[in-house]
This record gives C-alpha cells, sequence and structure tokens, in this order.
C-alpha cells in the first residue's frame, strides 16, 4: 500500500518502548522497526540480537523507517534494557505458569497511555522467533498481554505482534482524527438540486410511459426517489445525473416531421 | 509468539472475504493467509496472480495456514471475484480522487459485522504491492477503508493491512455489539447485479454519445458507478433503475425504415 507522504514531518511524541529479547534474524527487528514506524513509535531497544548491530539486513526490511533504526539501542541483558521503565508488559501467545495479571491488547494500550501521559516511560517485550520469552523475562513484567488470536492458529510473528500493539497505542491514543485522509466525499448538494433531479426525472418518465398505472406511480417514485435521496449526491453528480438522462433521451433526435416538437426542447 | 494449541479445532465462521488484487509475489499471498488464519478469517480469493496458482511460496509464507492456503480461489477479474458479496470496502492509504466515503478499521470492521449478521456476504480489497489498488478498481466498492497511519510513513505492506482488518473483525466480533435490527434498507445486491447495471447504463450512454471524448469516458465512468456503487442498491432498485434507462432509451420507437434494429431489441 503506497502511500507515504515525504512532506510531511515526522513527529517523536512520548510513546511505549519496544524491547526485542534476542532477536535471530535482523529482518524481524527491520520488520518491527517499519510497524513502529507506520503507528508513529521510535523507541526501539534489542536485547543481545544474535547477528550483532548494526545489522544490514535490519535496515533493508526496515523500508526506509530509518528515523527508527538510526536510534536503536542495544543492551546486554533485558534487565539493563527496561532500567528506566516503570511499567512494562510482556507480549506472549501461551498461558504461562507465572501469577500475572493478563491484559487484551486495547487494555495494555490504554493503560500504557494512562500511564505516559502522567510522564513515566512504558514498555512492551516481545519474545525470540522460535520460542518467545522465557518465564524469567515474564516475570520481570507488570503484566501479560496476549492477542485474541485463534487458539488453533495463534503464532504471529514479531514484526505483527508489534504492528497491533502499536496499532492499539495509536488508535486509543488518537481516538477521532487519525485518519491520513478524510472525507472522500464532495458535499452533498442543496436539497433544491435534488428536487430539481427528481423532477427532470419523473418528467422524464411520464413522458415515455414507464409508470403503467397511475394508481403505482406514488410508489414507484418513492422508492426511485430513496435511492438517489441516499446516495449524498453532490451538485457536480446531479449535473451528470441529468445529463445521463438527458443523452439517453435524446430529445432532439425524436422529432419528426408529423410530430410538433415537445415544449423545452433544445 | 509461539503457542498455538493444535489440539483446537478450527473453525469456519462467517466472516469477511479477503481478495487480493494482482499480487506480485506468493510470499505475500501466505503472509495474507497466516494473518486471516490467526483471527478465524478463511476465505481468500486472489485475481490474476503473477506468479500462477499454486504457488510453492505461497504455502511456505502461511507457516502452516493450510486450511486457508487449501481454500484460496484465483479469478482472472475483480469483477468476478466479488460477484457474490454485496458489501465491499477498498483499502488503501491514498486518498482518491473517487466519491466514497472513507471510513477506519474500527468503523469498517463494525458495518462488515453488521453486515454479515444479517446473512450476506462481505469483502476486503487489498492492492498490488508497488501501486495499490486501481481507481477503476476502488470504483467497484462501497466505501475507502484507511489505516490511523503516521502520514510520514504511512506504507503497510500486504499482509500487514490484512492482519489489521482482521484483528479489528475479530475484536469487534468477539465483543458481540452487533445491533439487534439493522436499518431499514432491502439486502444490498450481489455485486454482478451491480455490474450489469454498470453494463447496461454505460453500453447506452456509448450509444447516445454521452461521453463526448474517449480520454474522458474512463474518469465519468469511475464517477457515476461512485454514485450507485455507494447507494447500497437492493435487487429490486437495480431492476427498477434498468427499467428507467429502458425506458428513457425507448429503442424501439426509434428504429427507422433505414437502421437495423440493434440486438436484443424488443
Amino acid at each position: 500500500m503506497a502511500g507515504t507522504d515525504r512532506s510531511q514531518d515526522l513527529t517523536f511524541r512520548a510513546s511505549p518502548a519496544i524491547i526485542l529479547c534476542e532477536p535471530q534474524l535482523g529482518e524481524n527487528i527491520g520488520t518491527a522497526a517499519r510497524a513502529m514506524a507506520n503507528f508513529g513509535l521510535w523507541d526501539l531497544r534489542v536485547v543481545n540480537p544474535r547477528d550483532g548491530w548494526p545489522n544490514e539486513r535490519a535496515v533493508a526490511a526496515a523500508s526506509r523507517a530509518d528515523h527508527v533504526i538510526d536510534k536503536v539501542r542495544v543492551f546486554a541483558t533485558l534487565e539493563e534494557a527496561i532500567a528506566d521503565l516503570s511499567l512494562v508488559f510482556a507480549t506472549t501467545a501461551r498461558r504461562r505458569d507465572v501469577q500475572k495479571p493478563v491484559l487484551g491488547p486495547e487494555e495494555g494500550a490504554q493503560r500504557m497511555i494512562s500511564h505516559i501521559a502522567g510522564g513515566a516511560g512504558a514498555g512492551l517485550l516481545f519474545g525470540r522467533e522460535r520460542w518467545g520469552l522465557y518465564n524469567e523475562e515474564v516475570s520481570l513484567a507488570d503484566a501479560i498481554v496476549t492477542f485474541p488470536v485463534e487458539a488453533a492458529f495463534a503464532s504471529l510473528n514479531i514484526a505483527q505482534a508489534v504492528l497491533l500493539m502499536s496499532y492499539e497505542w495509536r488508535r486509543q491514543f488518537d481516538t477521532g482524527e487519525v485518519l491520513p485522509f478524510t472525507g472522500g466525499l464532495d458535499a452533498a448538494a442543496p436539497r433544491s438540486e435534488l428536487m430539481g433531479l427528481f423532477g427532470h426525472l419523473e418528467e422524464t418518465l411520464d413522458r415515455t410511459g414507464f409508470f403503467k398505472t397511475a394508481d403505482k406511480r406514488p410508489t414507484m417514485v418513492e422508492n426511485l426517489r430513496a435511492v438517489f435521496a441516499r446516495a449524498g449526491l453532490s451538485s457536480q453528480e446531479i449535473r451528470t445525473l441529468r445529463g445521463v438522462i438527458s443523452s439517453i433521451d435524446r430529445m432532439h433526435e425524436r422529432q419528426r416531421p408529423d410530430r410538433a416538437p415537445p415544449d423545452g426542447d433544445s
């Protein structure tokens, strides 16, 4: 989905840190960075990445989320990576034998938003590609966040899990005015123009014998008006539809010597 | 994130169709299938995939979402792929110059849930890797769905866009906020009937010289289709509108000795 507008400024608002624990593949660091960038997160921390840092594959996979990649911080241990944070959630798809509250993404995002609004730091832990997080890592978190996945197909890759949490954060943070563009529709025309369309259409249909019997006419007119009334037509669209009627009607072609030209014909 | 419980049964509940338009890479079909499987979607339709079908790379990338891959249906055209659906949203990250309502993922998912709860079919269109959807494809949709991304970093890959919509659908489906009744509107007609109306109207306009120049035709067709696509026409309304066109057209009155009767005239 192309659509990035490079004329827009990047913003680095206060937002959750994303902490990846011992990722094996640079690609996954890069795709996680890209997912964060989509929803305005930027604080990416990596604990003991298998292939070291910097990592070319991470840069390539980040698809120009350079502002995230450039700020990546690497830590030797998880304890160091979360030292400055006061709210930490561990994401996992598996039930854990640890005494932790389990939250869904919505509640997790809500709690991070409140926490960050109070001026404190919050972060989300994501585990290794194959094994996820160890219980000793989960035990460092305030709570577990898990996703409403199908139990029979629960496995999310790292970038997808990061994407969903970033989306939830952004969705709730910005409630309302968040879409990059809105209102594809031109303003609806004043009702007088819509009535003009109705009059034009109905006059034409009367003349062409569309209404088979007089008693059916009111219902058929209502039904036709309902279609156009609910379409929210703009002035331009009303002009186009009237052009359509005139074009199909072709009154001017229909004039024959044995008939007087109809009123108003041009 | 490991965690799939293979002892659980897969469910094939009524859910939106995902329609990928001309994907170039099999990997993206596979990762889209996996994202669907995470949140319980399974109806994957592919329009004219560049590398054909079946595709080994798609299978590998699906990470055992075989129940989705096995059901994939391939279509030559988008029109065929959506023929049985009566609510279609086009996902895009870019503002389009088409007259369509623009929805966020939440409202898009809500509307699909209500629609499907009423027993009808709904689907989501996703575009090509590099160019997204063409405007003529967007014009077939009832509305546009876009994501609350950063304008400066708006590009989502196909699997991520599919993941977010699948997540939103599941998130809201599970909260059970389905209204006890929905609008007074008759069910929208399947897309095949809407395409029939478009064909009838455009054939008539071609014949009556509505499109002044060939280069303006595509835009004018898109604009006209947008009006009728967003009106949510029922089968009965489509029949009425086709009756309107035929009545105004009055081909049978137009036959003159110096002209052969047009095909299909009655």
